[in-house]
Order: C-alpha cells, then sequence, then structure tokens
C-alpha cells in the first residue's frame, strides 16, 4: 500500500502581485488568492483526494490557503498540525524589495544567484529592520540561533526535514492522507527531498500556487513516480512557467 | 496567578437565521454569522486578550468562528485543537426542524421542554434520517455508542467534561490563554460546570453569538468571580435577551 501526500503551495499574496520579496514577512492572500485556494480545494473534491490531516506553516497565506481549500472540500474539521519549519524560505535583507528594482539594481546574475543558488543566501536582514521577525510573536519560543536571518534554498531543506520525519512521515505511516499547505521553497526543499533532486537542477524547478500535486509514497517514503501528479496537469504547467519568468517585468 | 479562558459561540449560521434546530447538522455561517466573528477577534485585540491555543468542535461553524476571529486579532497561527465533544447539542428528531413551527405544533409546555429541559432529550433521529450524521466521516472513528442520536443538556455536559479536564485543563495549567470556539449549548454546559449552576437555573442562561466571555480561573479551576466577564457587557445582554426569546417568532 502507497501512502498520498498532497502538496499545496498558497494563493496569490499581496506582495506576490506586487512583485516584492515576501520571506517572513506574514502578508495576505489577495482575492485571487483566496480564489486559488477554493479552487485547490474544489479539485481536491473532484479528485475525491480529502486530506484526514494538514500541515501548514505558521504563516497566514499557508494558513488561510489550508483553510479556503479545506472548507471547499468539506474537510475543515480535520486535525491541524503548524511549524515555522513549513514557513517560507527567509529572503534576508531582500525582504519588503521589489524583485524588478532589485534586478536592475544588482544585475541578472546576482538577482539569480539570490533567487536560485541552492546554497549561497541573501545578506541577512537587520534584526531591528521594518521587515524583520524578531519581534513577532509567533517566533518567541524559538532559541535565537534556531530563528533565522536570512536563508538559502539549502538551509530550508535542512530546517524543513525534521519536520518532515518526525511529524508529517508518521501520519502518512497511519495511512492519513496528508496535505502539506505550504510555500514556494519550503515545498521546493520539500520535492527535492523527495525526488533526489540535484543542487543544480532544483534551480529549474518551479511550483505554481493553488495547484495540488499528489505524490503516492512507497515504503520507503520516495515518489512510485518521480515528481508525483498535478491534479490539474496543463494548468500547472502554465503556472509554473509564470514563476519561472517572475522578476522579469 | 489566575488561567484566563475565553468562550466564543459562533456567529449566526444559515439556520439560526431560518430559524431551524440546527444540533450536529453541519451549516455554514452567514456573512452576518462572519461579521460577528471578526467583530468578536476585534475585541479581543482591543482587550489585548490574544489566545495562544484555541479548542473548537468539529462543525464548521465554530470552526470558521475561530478562523475569522482569530484571523482578525492576528493570531491564526497558533495550534488548533478540535473535537466533537466541543459539539452543538444533538437535537435528536428535531434536526431540521422549524423551531416557531415545533412550538404551534408541540405547544409551549413541550417545546420548552425540549429546548431547556436539564434532563429530558427530544425522541432520537432515525439513523437513516436526512439530517442523521450516522454517515458523516467526521465521526466514522467513534465507537456507535459514542455518537449521540440526540442529547439533553445534560448528556452534552457529560460527554463535554472529559474534553475540559483532559485537553483544555492542561493548557490552561500551561499558563496559555485559551479560546474555546463552540456553541450554544456545548458552552452552556461548559459555564454550568464553571459556575456550578443548578439544573434549574442553568435553563435561564443565554449565551449570545459572537461576544468573547473572559473567565478568569483560581488553581482549582474555579472563576475568580462568577459568570465571567464579557468584553462588551451591553451587547452581550442585548444579544442574550433575543436568544432567549427565540422560538418566539
Amino acid at each position: 500500500m502507497t501512502s498520498t501526500l498532497v502538496l499545496l503551495r498558497h494563493g496569490e499574496s499581496e506582495w506576490n502581485a506586487k512583485n516584492l520579496f515576501t520571506g517572513w514577512v506574514d502578508v495576505n492572500l489577495t482575492g485571487k488568492g483566496e480564489a486559488e485556494a477554493r479552487h485547490g480545494g474544489k479539485l481536491l473534491a473532484e479528485h475525491d483526494l480529502l486530506p484526514d490531516v494538514v500541515h501548514t506553516s505558521l504563516q497566514r497565506r499557508a494558513i488561510r490557503t489550508a483553510e479556503l481549500s479545506l472548507d471547499t472540500c468539506g474537510r475543515n474539521w480535520i486535525p491541524v498540525k503548524r511549524s515555522w519549519r513549513l514557513n517560507e524560505r527567509h529572503y534576508g535583507a531582500l525582504q519588503g524589495k521589489n524583485k524588478a528594482e532589485t534586478l536592475e539594481q544588482y544585475g541578472e546574475e546576482q538577482f539569480m544567484i539570490w533567487r536560485r543558488s541552492y546554497d549561497t543566501p541573501p545578506p541577512p536582514i537587520a534584526p531591528d529592520a521594518e521587515h524583520s521577525q524578531v519581534h513577532d510573536p509567533r517566533y518567541a519560543s524559538l532559541p535565537p540561533e534556531l530563528a533565522p536571518l536570512t536563508e538559502c534554498l539549502k538551509d530550508v531543506k535542512e530546517r524543513m526535514l525534521p519536520y518532515w520525519y518526525d511529524q508529517i512521515v508518521p501520519d502518512l505511516r497511519a495511512g492519513r492522507t496528508v496535505l502539506v499547505a505550504a510555500h514556494g521553497n519550503s515545498l521546493r526543499a520539500l520535492v527535492k527531498h523527495l525526488d533526489d533532486i540535484s543542487d543544480e537542477d532544483i534551480s529549474g524547478l518551479n511550483i505554481p500556487t493553488g495547484m495540488p500535486l499528489r505524490y503516492e509514497l512507497d515504503d520507503a517514503m520516495r515518489p512510485v513516480t518521480r515528481g508525483g501528479a498535478y491534479l490539474d496537469p496543463e494548468a500547472a504547467a502554465e503556472a509554473a512557467a509564470a514563476v519561472a519568468a517572475q522578476g522579469r517585468k
């Protein structure tokens, strides 16, 4: 018997729409993002892929995406677990900056290193900067060495994996259909792990918003089919291409 | 040091608005109910009464009330726990029936026994009736002897208390501000326990929708001030009077 995992990246946020680097800044969904979340829930219902438990980050755009998609497929009553380990990549000093302006200011090469290099983080954010989360009550219980001031994708994978192994895998082992509602980069980190994607190739992987991605996992918690399957593959391919083009507007 | 407990009855539901007995039927909030939930969250923020953990029933009107109120006060990231033990009273064969028509059909005396008697439940619902929850997946893991076909308030208190003692009290003991987002009768059962209200007097107690009710509890988990305190006492008194008059339209 295989285990069923469904990944869902949050719908469009206020800062996606404004083309700003967001990271750990706690922006809300736009109306379009809410509609994407509900559409994701509709796809889950249509495919009879009803989650038994949901895991989210501590960020409201992922939390509301989980709430809206589960409300739409009639499953908002399932158990909820959350962790900062599923948060978006912390974007360091870039948080709050415009992507197009950053591209113009620093040039294509530096811009792409910050966006897509596996192991080079942007400069750290100043703890008292406007868009720092050092004083955010939701992270108050984290020892300071655990709360990032910047992250590369490698950092995200390292802090995400303990949650995968200790919280998500046990739910899968118990036979539950698990929904993970999270972010572009925390999901890329998970997919990199699941599909064993190289440090080089992961830069080309883009996960579209609001599109449920289903994985069937074997006993070793590895995909039966590499890459999983989007519930709506055509729409997902189009949307992934749009993500790849971000920053170039 | 005292422990802080906040009780919140869900906002107006589609069937409150239609004056139907609801019980375990999983109806949604109305637009007015959503606004009540958000207003409840605004009151929490204004009183700096920010929950550290939320407990809800398995019913969407309480779940969405929790989600909307917590979203409004910036706390939708806190841990969530749910249980059928916080569900509304199961209204038995009355579920789905109009309150005014039931009053007319059975007369004031029988109507008030069903609504307010402490230990007389309505007739049980037929398991395959339209408004039975016997086949609802959210209760599929309950052994049949646990899933009610009707309940009086005494039954609600008996099935609610284990959750109070085993799940809510430990959160209070840990120093957390606890929000319980639930229903008219599951909250009446809890208030009956907390304030040690007699079987006779509880019939006169009405809890208004969407109005946070704060209790400070001593070491014995009993209220420092009997009855607690509504964050907006005037609005709560008006609304409670309106609940008492229900059925008489």
